[in-house]
């Protein structure tokens, strides 16, 4: 795999959507990375849930032209000009009806907006505010050669079978045109995770997903929920993991799922400026994947979060505001998340009262002053609450060290016969 | 019915007590607003519970005259002017021998104290300290024209059937004489809400009962607890409801019953300086209704409550203490908690996954910056917790508004068939 | 008994360690104030869970001399000169190769430290740091005259059955040579505490072990741990009982059971500057008794703690740290925990709703500003939490009263009728 930030200069120039051939493309290339990625294809019209998969919309030109015939906006330059969903029009009008066919922010007048309209037809052009400010009185040209007509709904979803048919879910969305923090990082990461999971042990299956947002995740849930449901054990949302200004958490709906207390663990011991958001906050899959009756146990671990970031949903989110520093960094908590996850089973001590751990080499057999280092402290403390009940992650939590620590000395304990250890899942 | 204030002063000068006449002729005024209101007579002698109903008395007259023929405290300038349950008296004795029947308040020298003896037979009289201190030696008459015999203990009731025959019990109480925010404020505001729930639509069942402090409402509870322990959802103890100065909370002996949780929700909303005590601040009814064994869900909302306010217990609780603007206080408390409680369903999603709002008219089809507005992320909120196992009331503490406002948005997605309801009881 | 002092004192010059004629000894000199205690031998090489019971330990002679003869170390000086458990040696060596069988402390020079090999064959002399910078260059001799053979551990247990066969137990050790804190003050306050248990009226049967720190807490254990389980309802490890410094509070390995909340309610209520310790600062026998699987609702109440305080382990914890004040203070707030366990029964109201108290003389039955007392207050508070299912600790800790003041209150109430009670165990 090339390095993540050339991952995703490759990827930025396509025009994506909910539907559509640039979100083939865009899963045609994650495929290269992953040969046993299945490629789902759903079709217009069918119901999903409260939902109904809408129409393909595919687009190959857009240009707005002014009075004097120079270019307004052009979908060759930014595929952001167009709002997503975009009807075909060809169309002289005057400035003042066009106004409401443009979109532009005031508090950002240097960056084009993204806006979509995909469940209402519309037509229109996104642009500068500090160019819509100079547009003068006149007669323009919108011309938009896009198609509306039933095709299909696409999305890609790779299965990496482990030792237990339990599962974490890790689900990215593919429905966003050129923007680079919200949303290519996400499905760039999940790629750099799949990588990995590839060729990383596994006690658990994996399940990753590519979808678009919102109407993709429904569409995945309506088919496979109930499976989901009964596997899945935790699972993460991936968006918005390329800048390096910040971690995020955003909990899952309930709050204390597994996907939860071990994304706290991790950043706590790892990244422990982190901010923590409520679910109040959400504004991404988590919405389906947490809503009541799905309820899988699922929460978001973030860079700059979606909203927070002046950036976001607009030209700014470029590939210069995402890093390869903030792409590994991004990979790398997911990373100690799941690896996190794979240390978290329970230990139970094998013996009753303490063990006696001298004869094994484990404990000073001279009783001074500076016989216990904090190395046998926490082994100590580890064994103190190994009684079969508690996981990995809640004696990690209990003694104040990371799982990871706390796991090399269980696995120490554990060569030496004086614990076992049982998966939780 | 009249304005609360001047409803009261009808009713201040009658001498009320456990029982007698007063209570009679109370309930009888009362009863010309709801004439279904129930009198029921319990006979002297009756065991209720760990108390026995004692003796009914009556008074006409009073009055303690000093050496030289002066009035020093006459019934008829003030029913405080003796002590409540005063066995009848006519007695020539000097004012050494005097002092003991004589009651005041040297830290409120222009008040007549309140004073009862109703479990042991004595006689007395109340007067402001500062005359007290003026009395000079020698022979005074005390007359006391009262009886003291078998006869009854009076109490009204009122029920009003909602759709369901769970209850929402009212008490408050109708033995104190003239003083105005504790006791004459509670019966005003309750007659107030009776016939206000009169002319609502009610989907529970209405209890409201006027009842002597104490044993009246042991009475009560001793011929009826078994069908309240069944039925009543929620219930108030209505007193001190008529000053202006506070509102306040005295929770259940449980602290976290419905009527707690409405009453806190309705308080932290609308009166949100409202002082909150503890249980080991009771001192009314409250001490029966939650008693172990009984123990209703009943809480008290007050305005100032009984022994904080100085003029508690004393002349001094007039008609000039308690306001027409602190009355409807009170009663508008009271009735957004009612409402409250009524307003609290149980609200589940229809579908799973986020239903399509949009196609409803409810969300904006145009995804731009400026698309989602406070009242769409408040209904967003909702939704997301209307899994059909949390009330409206958690629900709205949950994301944080107010029960009603919630329950607007509620009902706009139910009229759309986006959610159900059912009722809790 | 002699006072608590003296009897440390007469304790305080004999050789104990885990094993060995010093511990018959002592439980010999126990033994003289409490005649049923009975002593358990277990032989060298029985299995005791995962540990084996070691060689017995003797000695009678140790001496280290110097060059020119000067005597270093002598044993008959102060047996904290001898590493515990050394093997004996009779040898001649140069002063760089005796070094690593020298131990002091550099931190303080003036003491001679406490060291032991129980379970690793070693030889070892203790001195002070002031001393071994001073040694010169030369052959130095050293002489130990011990035993290490097939033998027995030897422990004292002392049952004091009460009306019930639910226990407390109350554990210390008696396995260190001469030092005061930690760990006389345990054994001599246990048997201060046996004393007055003997002449006291039970309900609990009482069970106190002296047994050698952890191998015999483990011995003990695994002969009886099953039926402490079922029986035990409370047990306190006492060690470090004496001297005037400090309370000290060390929680249970759950930290909520019955002992642990007894204790903390003694302790705020008489001792409210107690330092309360976490689990992780453990270090005595609670690592055993509270063991998962083991699981002892046990928790330690001390003086200052050991680890804590400066001459810990060292030949400045002598009769001069430890006060007779201080060992009282220590037997008084254990005696006082013993005597809160015996009050903490469960208090139940016989009537419905509030008793009538004025005929029975424990309520006024003048109604006045100034007729309710703090002490009616407190009554009325904890009639109102007697339902049967709060204990009288949970009662005590909900009105903010200690248990003693109402038991008090619930006696009186009992023989008036209004309450009665049941045990808890």
């Amino acid at each position: 795999m090339p390095n993540l930030h050339s991952f995703l200069q490759r990827l930025f120039s396509i025009c994506r959507s909910i539907t559509g051939n640039g979100v083939r493309q865009t899963l045609s290339i994650i495929k290269e990375e992953m040969p046993d990625l299945q490629i789902h294809e759903v079709p217009s019209g069918s119901q999903v849930f409260d939902w109904t998969v809408p129409d393909e919309w595919n687009i190959t030109e857009a240009r707005l032209t002014g009075p004097d015939g120079e270019v307004i906006a052009d979908f060759s330059y930014s595929n952001l000009h167009v709002v997503g969903y975009s009807e075909p029009v060809d169309i002289m009008l005057p400035l003042e009806e066009l106004q409401e066919h443009l979109h532009s922010r005031p508090d950002l007048p240097e960056a084009i907006p993204y806006v979509t309209s995909y469940y209402a037809r519309r037509w229109g052009f996104c642009l500068k505010h500090s160019v819509r400010q100079k547009l003068k009185p006149g007669m323009y040209h919108a011309v938009i050669k896009s198609t509306l007509a039933p095709g299909h709904l696409t999305y890609g979803e790779l299965v990496l079978p482990g030792k237990s048919d339990k599962e974490v879910f890790l689900s990215t969305y593919v429905c966003h045109p050129s923007m680079a923090n919200n949303e290519l990082s996400g499905p760039v990461v999940a790629t750099a995770l799949a990588r990995w999971l590839l060729a990383a042990p596994r006690y658990y299956t994996y399940r990753i997903v590519f979808v678009p947002e919102t109407i993709g995740s429904i569409t995945y849930l309506s088919r496979n929920y109930q499976q989901l449901r009964e596997r899945v054990i935790a699972g993460f949302n991936l968006t918005c993991l390329g800048d390096d200004r910040a971690y995020s958490y955003l909990p899952s709906r309930k709050g204390d799922t597994l996907a939860d207390r071990v994304a706290l663990h991790v950043l706590r011991h790892f990244a422990p400026d982190f901010v923590s958001y409520t679910y109040h906050d959400r504004g991404s899959d988590e919405r389906q994947y947490c809503a009541p009756g799905i309820d899988l146990p699922l929460c978001s671990v973030m860079r700059t979060k979606y909203h927070v970031f002046p950036e976001y949903h607009t030209s700014l989110d470029d590939c210069s505001l995402v890093t390869e520093k903030g792409l590994q960094g991004g990979f790398e908590i997911m990373r100690k998340i799941l690896e996190a996850l794979e240390e978290n089973v329970t230990f139970q001590c094998r013996v009753l009262c303490e063990p006696q751990l001298g004869r094994r080499g484990l404990y000073p057999t001279l009783s001074t002053r500076y016989s216990c280092t904090e190395q046998v402290d926490l082994m100590m403390d580890l064994l103190a609450y190994a009684d079969g009940t508690m996981t990995l992650l809640e004696e990690a939590e209990a003694v104040g060290a990371d799982i990871f620590r706390c796991s090399a000395v269980m696995r120490q304990l554990e060569e030496q016969g004086v614990v076992s250890h049982k998966p939780i899942g």
